[in-house]
């Protein structure tokens, strides 16, 4: 499997960022073709080491590299990374990765 | 479910840090009373947008955030943690959030 993992940092008005998000960006990403899943953090998550938490994460899951590179090629793709645009100007990591069970 | 990410600074002996990773720390965590399941990078993580991408991620995903804690604070939670000395010397950050599918 293949995640790519949404960190965005803390917006200055969370309740238009929350309200955005879920309204209108979740909407667009969950047509991506060929994810999987899609996880968010339902609470700011709690910093127990590190110095610098996000506002919340998302956790998108593939089946390969090949089919992330496909989604975010697709005009759907396209769309969702314009969208960042329009809530996430507090800045936001993107990473992605392959993964294995241990 | 409640999920606990830890990020892996890019240690200066990638090498080292891989073996004792796999070898001791891995094993140890594994213990941790009510962990579902782990799942590690298999590969750095590519940067999309951001500005610093860890070596290695490790995700850990319990039942609630009650049984982070208990985890956290038993015996083996106890050697999980002190066992970062001796690999995870360049850094590392830990979250841990409740989640939901969207």
């Amino acid at each position: 499997m293949t995640r790519r993992l949404v960190l965005y940092n803390h917006p200055a008005d969370t309740a238009a960022f929350d309200e955005y998000y879920f309204g209108t960006h979740i909407p667009i990403a969950s047509k991506l073709p060929g994810l999987r899943s899609c996880i968010v953090s339902s609470e700011p998550p709690r910093l127990m080491a590190g110095n610098q938490a996000p506002y919340l994460i998302a956790e998108l899951e593939f089946d390969s590299m090949a089919d992330v590179q496909a989604a975010m090629g697709s005009a759907v793709g396209q769309a969702t990374v314009a969208d960042l645009a329009n809530f996430a100007q507090a800045g936001v990591a993107v990473l992605t990765f392959d993964t294995r069970r241990v």
